[in-house]
């Protein structure tokens, strides 16, 4: 990696006016058309050539040697580097020491290859530039917007006709939103939950205006709770520490108690039950909570209930394993994130709601965007301004058509259960929690240690030599799992979502770890 | 605009498992490469040159009208187009009747043209597909995410070279971080004062893992408010009522008055200030709050000051104009957006923070990412997932140097001002707001009204007129300004960020803003 000078300026850079205009034009003559073509050319296949040629997942070189070369905190007053020196640069210097997602060695996190025209789309919003924010600087996506997010309501809640041609361009209500990540997403549910709750009722304005102090005041209560699945993602107790409920007081359960456990909660009058999460594809094991079970408790107790689905989402479009998230119909409200399993570029996160006016209550309006009457899709979201990632996805849709999704669903499924297989029959692995989705976990377990009762010792050193196996393996740089502790269990998580991630490069994977095993069972490695 | 079928599926288009693959995959033969690069230059200067031959701002359609051609909601599922065809939809049928922001006669809002080659480094970024929600997707990127923050946290604060030293790439330290956009960076700042403010004590733990009702009990208080200048976003509203404050706890008062105004508050001992928000470049008029007064008096009555400098931030790039944010050092907090005036594509948010441990009071871990100890940078952040918006700060900072952007800032000032001397001349206009910074308001106010007494139905009268003409100028499609109401008064809004965007531009604004006064003037037009 070549050493940065930041402050030395190439002569010829000087921030010069006339030069910076052009920077706004697009060229008009031939020659500087081109130009810009070769820069997208660069892009698409130079980054893609050079990572093929040089790189696994990444070049073995430690962060802290990384961070070495990126100290340097003063901005230059001229520039530094014209686009052509930054794109190379960004190939030669970045790219290696970035993180190929897209191999198909890469199997560790929800992150992977996406489909190349997914950068083309991407590269189209970014020349429109559109803000979704109002529609005064988006206009035609603003509808486009109501739009796809009514396709995958109907995906999720399957509606009548009637109720789909009502509000897919009323401007009154709104079926959901699209968000910067699931996370949003899920805050944005549990806030409406939350303002659903603690509503306007006699003199009290409800808790958006006056806060939580006064509402608990006029609910007559001391605590709001959220029931939550086992293994839900940590973004849940996020969003209420965020929204002032106090993230303790997200209690994680066992769906399979719910009902006793709503009836106990509920003979504490000081207590209200906020929310009900559960999850559809958990982030560490891809387990599916009994959403049909979950809905129909929740009818029955009147509470909101929130489907996480930010990774099995998608699996509505599969015909095969939609009946797997039987029950997200019932739901109040629903994450799913675009980055994940509709491969769109980072980021995308979106959320909806089963009835069209629950988003009235996180409305806000302003003198010079977002005024009532209006489209503006400012007026309830989260975030104000945002990229049209709209876009992307009804434009995804088109080329893909929802049998395209369902393969690559299908395929990740199909592979993991395969994967799964695999790992039962070699002597040398245990799985640990079996594919309900596209998700497992396993852990190396030498044979010779198997014959050993089972004790917290045992577990121990199961434990170090699987974050030995995955940090040696992740060093090493040709292949990726990710690790996680399951109930004190070290395991190695494996995502597989990759279309060109198949059985064989599985057992690749599996072979270069028993050999990492092999080959450090007796040192003394350092597991972390 | 063609109609859409979407149901219609060209008979070769079958969703099929190689041929999915394939876009998996880039090509390695020519004619495939050749492809790809065509549809870019397609993207790049078809949508421009279509653009430019047909298009002022956006062709004149009612929403309404528009909305009637985005009705359908089932997904086909067969593909419905080939990506070409997509891109040649997007070109001829979306991109008229979005908007056209880059046009230098789009002066309504705080969207722009961006320079060209910030659409190549987006493309770089959805290229690469980082997620810096963690190392293990981004690596590098972690990094040079870290050195970015450092850069623009020494444009803010400015403290000496040992600090950037120790801190830049320290992993137990953080300097700010990137957000979707102002509205998430502004509540990432007030979560951080909330619980700066109501910190674990004694048996307490804190108001994020207890909430709220717990936290007013242990301090005592029964109310946190926000002091926040009259022209405040209503973003900083949005937060308070997330946070659980109460967005009526958000009052907004004359800074010239906040001495007092605290000192009358700490009156009531049953009510603690959260926070002090002034602002760098308010959306309505770029006024800029006395920032070195208000920094000093949140020192001495140790209250967190926030600026929100989402707008006015970029400012401090130039060495002219630097000044008119004297006091920002003094602050707790920035909020600075990359998509307005740092001319990055939708959507870049950014939040800074004076000490370098404050981002430990929203700290965050799981057991598959963001580990105690870990270079993971969504430990610290709002959202999760994030897509590597560094990544094009950072090479348009070396692209452009602070002296490129220093020249965007002056211009934007010294237009605004030149065009503010040139409506105080005209005979049927009144400036309302002059420019602190790039934007200013003003009115229609016929010079044959001038002569009447001030009274609520001339104003009436007025506001009437500017309604009007706004509409009618954006509907006629050419050019566009905003419109606004300020103490019952409606006026334009001109936003001047364009550097196409001249005096000659603004004149003919005027221009056609008589024109359309004196048009329709005996017309009874429904201002609406």
């Amino acid at each position: 990696m070549k050493k940065e000078n930041p402050i030395f300026t190439p002569p010829e850079l000087v921030a010069d006016w006339q030069a910076l205009k052009r920077t706004f034009i697009m060229p008009e003559n031939d020659s500087g058309k081109a130009k810009l073509v070769k820069y997208m050319e660069q892009i698409l296949f130079g980054l893609h050539d050079f990572l093929k040629a040089h790189v696994g997942i990444t070049e073995e070189i430690s962060l802290k040697d990384l961070s070495k070369n990126f100290m340097d905190t003063r901005i230059s007053k001229n520039p530094q580097k014209k686009l052509a020196d930054v794109i190379t640069d960004l190939i030669v210097d970045i790219a290696p020491h970035a993180v190929n997602v897209a191999s198909p060695y890469f199997i560790g996190h929800m992150t992977s290859a996406i489909p190349f025209f997914m950068v083309h789309l991407k590269t189209i919003a970014a020349a429109l530039n559109q803000n979704v924010v109002k529609v005064e600087t988006s206009k035609v996506v603003s509808v486009l917007e109501k739009q796809v997010l009514a396709k995958i309501h109907r995906l999720i809640y399957n509606k009548s006709e009637d109720f789909y041609n009502e509000h897919v361009q009323d401007t009154q209500t709104m079926l959901g939103g699209f968000t910067e990540d699931g996370t949003i997403a899920n805050l944005t549910a549990l806030w409406v939950a939350r303002n659903v709750l603690l509503a306007p009722k006699d003199e009290f304005l409800g808790i958006e205006k006056e806060g939580i102090h006064a509402a608990y005041k006029a609910y007559g209560i001391e605590r709001c709770v959220i029931l939550l699945s086992k293994l839900g993602h940590y973004s849940l107790k996020k969003a209420c520490g965020i929204l002032g409920i106090g993230n303790q007081n997200v209690i994680t359960i066992d769906m399979g108690n719910l009902k006793n456990i709503i009836k106990e909660i509920k003979l504490d009058k000081k207590t209200a039950i906020m929310a009900v999460v559960g999850i559809a594809g958990t982030t560490e094991t891809g387990t599916v909570d009994p959403l049909y079970k979950i809905g129909e408790i929740c009818h029955e107790n009147n509470i909101h209930f929130h489907v996480d689905a930010a990774w099995g989402g998608p699996t509505l479009l599969s015909e095969k394993y939609r009946h797997l998230l039987k029950g997200i119909e019932l739901s109040d409200s629903v994450t799913i994130d675009g980055h994940k399993q509709f491969y769109m570029p980072m980021t995308c996160g979106m959320v909806y709601f089963n009835s069209p006016h629950v988003l009235d209550n996180i409305v806000y309006h302003s003198n010079y965007v977002n005024r009532p009457g209006s489209v503006d899709l400012g007026m309830k979201s989260l975030a104000g301004s945002r990229e049209a990632n709209s876009l992307i996805l009804d434009s995804a849709l088109k080329i893909m058509g929802s049998g395209g999704y369902a393969l690559l669903i299908d395929h990740g499924i199909e592979t993991a259960i395969k994967f799964a297989e695999e790992i039962k029959k070699r002597k040398n692995f245990e799985l640990i929690t079996a594919p309900q989705l596209n998700i497992l976990t396993y852990r190396v377990f030498p044979h010779s240690l198997k014959l050993e009762p089972p004790s917290k010792e045992l577990n121990q050193k199961l434990n170090d030599i699987n974050r030995t196996v995955q940090r040696l393996q992740r060093e090493a740089g040709k292949s990726f799992v990710s690790r996680t502790t399951l109930n004190d269990i070290v395991v190695l998580r494996v995502v597989i979502m990759n279309p060109m991630t198949n059985i064989n490069i599985l057992n690749e994977i599996l072979d270069e770890q028993e050999e990492i095993y092999e080959r450090n069972k007796d040192c003394d490695c350092d597991p972390q």
